[in-house]
């Protein structure tokens, strides 16, 4: 089954407590097919400039992702610069350059149009729902957002609410899209506003899920030393796709494994920069970790 | 085996924006042994002042505590007031009278010394090292300490952590003992310190357990209501050491159990102020609760 996702490939300077880089790959798009490809193939649809370094096409390309819905503009990538704080909690943005994503107006190819697993990444709720638009017959649509959208485009997200089956927030979001302090509370009212699942994601301390029949909760995987969260949570997105789609049934166990294979993926991503660490990495790393999350999660009642 | 706690008994005024109660039943020996109730028979040792409310120790009474080691002395009970932020986090101070409790001196009758099980909660490291010469032959000791014993009593509290099984801490706490950010290298310089196992609570994000062999994290309970979040740290120690007390053979998966049983019995106490919930259930509530809990955890891989 294809998997599609319709987000950003930027360009990242980012300093953290464990070092700093300049202009490396990054962007919802780049975070989200580099996990998702241990699972299933990933369809792209982007917009860089033509800055966008060759190398960074080629990485992606020898990386199984395919590109043909990423398009070529005149002009300068997506850049974003941030620095994260001690603790690596939210990061603070020092520049955002939109560039060439400032007009980006998804389109996607013809090949694309019969895409069954559908990643909205982080964009105006406005192209979101274009791009569905586009799909012939989707299967399962997730979809990310953030503060922004939220105060800005409440009405078109709302919208979009009802047409997608699975919500990927986390706590801050929850709380600011329902008013709601009580993280259980706001999850309800989120499905209620019409995604089949919420997946509230809670950075260190791992995933909650909450569906219409129900309810999982799990732990992070633990990490001796984190270089860089940047991506943590489009590459879980990308883990959790692609784990469904490559799935001939799904049920409730299916989306439980997913939270915990994008959990497992994404404590990979934040061990270094960029999508150094994915790259360096096989399917046997990620199934070797899930055994140690199993062991170090299980306890047994008689 | 006899379960033993050296700790507070201390009537407080307390905030939260679930409400507000004046001079009720608190302290960490309280809801220690009112945690603990439910697995083995605890036995307090701590002190009140003749101002004690008569329908307190009642309450104890008849709830299965042992008294014999509370010491009744000419003054005022100790009393703390706190207000709680929004989010339930970490409360201010806004009063602290530790009248009787200030020359606290903590002496075993006869009929405590031969505990196998001891909790010291959050003391003077000093008392704590006094209270263990106090006793035969323990089998499981167990610790808690704060932040300002961590800063004013290191050299004693080092002292304790070579002569303890199980060091109960929170995030922050952890991280000043250590000088570590990172929270698995923080406990295992913990470790490194004496104690065989650390216990690192996480409030709402459930519990991480180190031992020498042995790795645990878990979430907690997902409440929709939380009312009142004083006294659950102190309860999930006392449901986790009632659990070690009331085993014939304690192994890796027993201590596990523990830390489930002491996060479901936490999440009792904050449901309501002072120990209102902990008296309302019984013993079929906690294990409802822990079905719910292993339902809402589970993952199967194949």
């Amino acid at each position: 089954m294809s998997l599609l996702v319709v987000g950003s490939v930027a360009l990242d300077t980012i300093q953290t407590p464990a070092g700093e880089v300049e202009e490396v790959l990054g962007g919802s798009a780049t975070y989200f097919s580099f996990s998702a490809r241990f699972f299933n193939k990933p369809h792209v649809v982007a917009v860089v400039g033509d800055d966008f370094p060759k190398e960074y096409v080629n990485l992606m390309n020898q990386h199984g992702v395919n590109l043909d819905g990423l398009e070529f503009e005149g002009g300068k990538t997506f850049r974003w610069s941030g620095v994260y704080p001690m603790d690596f909690g939210d990061p603070e943005t020092l520049n955002t350059e939109l560039n060439v994503f400032m007009d980006f107006n998804p389109k996607l190819p013809e090949s694309y149009r019969d895409s069954k697993y559908i990643f909205l990444a982080n964009i105006d709720p406005e192209l979101q729902l274009d791009v569905l638009n586009q799909v012939d017959e989707p299967a399962i649509i997730g979809a990310d957002t953030m503060n922004y959208w939220i105060e800005n485009r409440r009405k078109e997200l709302l919208t979009l609410l009802k047409k997608i089956d699975i919500l990927f927030l986390n706590e801050l979001e929850a709380r600011m899209l329902t008013g709601e302090e009580n993280l259980l509370r706001a999850a309800r009212s989120i499905i209620a506003l019409g995604p089949k699942h919420l997946i509230l994601k809670r950075g260190q301390y791992g995933v909650m899920m909450l569906g219409e029949n129900s309810f999982f909760v799990t732990p992070a995987y633990f990490l001796e030393r984190v270089v860089d969260p940047t991506g943590a949570g489009d590459s879980f997105a990308g883990a959790f796709m692609g784990h469904l789609a490559r799935k001939k049934k799904i049920d409730d166990n299916t989306y439980r494994q997913a939270v915990v294979y994008g959990a497992i993926t994404a404590s990979f991503t934040v061990e270094d920069f960029s999508v150094n660490k994915l790259v360096s990495i096989g399917t046997n790393d990620i199934e070797s970790r899930l055994a140690l999350f199993t062991q170090f999660t299980e306890c047994r009642f008689p």
